[in-house]
């Protein structure tokens, strides 16, 4: 993005704060969680925070950041905070004249309590900034795909060294450094590289085990482009003993998982999204072994919203992008998930992952 | 640490806990940051939460860390929590019959509104298990030097490749894959490799370019063992161009550092021992090159308790494990920072960092 369309983009996310203000019943908006200051301002560092009200928006940060602030940020004044932080919020406050302070829920008590105590009148907004995340434009989405590209083509680099005899750590050692090589400049979560029985483990850590003859192999990983991440998961079985139980858990849950992909438009309901795998999965016989949600938002959180899972109540709208990735975990037999990244598009999902999912069975 | 040993070091954080239940007119505890259930507990996973009262201590995860939990966790009830948190936490303080519960301060405005609506009476605790977390034992200690030794072996392996020529991105690379291939099953955070220009940002991003003659490179990087971080940074001057003050702000930086660490004792002051670095590098001239604080403590995280800074009102205690890291940083010129880890003991600091500090000219 050029230098003016990228102001022109922080413009239009201030303005879309300022035109909610009064609605809810505030004359100013502190963003304090890190990665909506990121959305809302592009600035990479992991100390800032945001003032806005009617008529300015001003960044801060501390001292560590001054250059690189001054380098990444278009649109806002910038200003480096000295002291505690309250206190910088508070004389803020009392600048730009803010009679009530919207806050984000997401606030720790704790420092709720230190700004109240200083005598200003706060108002905490839920989800202010994250449900303007959960749509995403063209830029996001342009970094979101590269994420993906990344992802997939790190994968494809490391994919032979998938074979009995290689240790899950240095699958996931290789895998890492293909994504470095490839721009990756961090990695969105721990590669999960869970073999045999470690991957009845949804969320297994890597060991020194080494692949074997019948292991299912699930491997969890992703990749970053701008800030932006990827999250994928594909699971593999080597050739060997007796395999048949794994060939039909492989199936049902390759199934669940088009099954929720077809199912997707602007207009369904999260948890119905939810539900529709969950059946299926219930009505294969293996409803007690998959426990996780079906899927989430992704963007500058690997995990964001929507939350496609029992509990979510949100309605899922063209310009959402999130994970589809039932499982089926059987302790002592292993597991399997196969996750995939989808766009919802007013006529049909894009499924933006492109690695085959059809079941392979390893040499 | 053996499993029976394993269990008495949780027994008796849980006794610390139950132990001042009373003083702070409570009767239950709820722990809900991730990292103080890690250090609880032991678990790795990313999802869990603990309740405490006079009699039971029951740790809550999600269905993916079922498994995992129950090989990881000892001493304590395990449960999987199904639904909303907010209904496992009430259902579980009814259940112990808890009248006024305890919650971290650090609970999200959210989470803590969503608990009172539920009529339950909570109280906000500060810092509750951080002050534990704050004096490492004998179990941590081991942990903490294991990832120093990590760090620093990673290190030297890299060493040779800081020259002239190599991008940084090169030698962040290869050093992230020396600290894995050692074992660190994660990195503390993003590695820092800032030369020339770029090394006057305290918190640079790895770039593209290639270290040159005249060139001030800061290195700040960190390992992990068993879940426990470290964090140093060593800076180096590439030969070449006129040098002299870039020597200077070397062998200040190098002093304060070294005048930091000869004045710590149990009992001191963090507030203090901030400014006797900030007073001495002010004093050489460069005040206004040094921005950030002088040091934090380290341990599951890599940023904790105590932080020596000018807002800090924290007393040093024996058994304290923080960073020392003076720095100067001047656009345009470039910056120096040199950061150790020390120990408090009762007559002396330990330095548990043993790479070399006087200034390498690199040819």
């Amino acid at each position: 993005m050029t230098g003016s369309s990228l102001i022109s983009r922080h413009l239009s996310l201030i303005t879309k704060i300022r035109d909610v203000l009064a609605n809810k019943g505030i004359d100013g908006f502190l963003v304090t969680d890190i990665t909506n200051v990121r959305y809302m301002t592009g600035f990479t560092g992991s100390s800032g925070f945001l003032m806005i009200n009617e008529k300015r928006n001003i960044f801060f940060t501390d001292f560590r950041y001054k250059e690189q602030a001054e380098k990444e940020i278009a649109g806002w004044e910038i200003s480096i905070e000295k002291g505690e932080r309250q206190k910088t919020v508070i004389n803020t406050a009392r600048t730009f004249n803010i009679n009530r302070l919207g806050v984000e829920a997401s606030i720790t008590y704790e420092f709720y309590k230190k700004l109240t105590r200083k005598g200003i009148r706060l108002k905490p907004v839920k989800s202010l900034v994250e449900e303007m995340r959960k749509i995403k434009d063209e830029h996001e989405m342009t970094l979101i795909k590269k994420a993906i590209t990344r992802a997939e083509s790190a994968f494809r680099d490391i994919k032979p060294y998938i074979k009995a005899g290689i240790k899950e750590k240095e699958i996931a050692l290789r895998l890492e450094e293909a994504l470095k090589k490839r721009g990756c400049k961090t990695i969105p979560f721990d590669i999960i590289v869970a073999a045999g029985r470690n991957s009845s483990m949804p969320h297994a850590k890597v060991t020194e085990r080494k692949l074997k003859a019948g292991d299912l192999v699930v491997i969890d990983w992703g990749g970053e482009a701008g800030g932006y991440f990827s999250d994928i998961t594909r699971t593999f079985l080597i050739k060997g003993g007796n395999i048949d139980r794994k060939c039909e858990i492989y199936s049902t849950v390759l199934k669940a998982n088009m099954k929720a992909i077809a199912s997707i438009r602007d207009g369904i309901k999260s948890k119905r999204l939810d539900s529709i795998v969950r059946d299926f999965i219930k009505k294969a016989g293996y409803g007690e072994y998959f426990g996780h949600g079906t899927g989430h938002g992704i963007g500058l959180s690997v995990h964001e919203a929507p939350h496609i899972s029992w509990t979510g109540s949100e309605v899922i709208r063209s310009g959402m992008v999130f994970t589809i990735e039932p499982g089926i975990y059987i302790t002592g037999l292993g597991g399997v998930r196969i996750e995939d990244i989808v766009m919802v598009k007013p006529d049909c999902p894009i499924i933006l992952t492109s690695l085959p999912k059809e079941l392979e069975i390893i040499n």
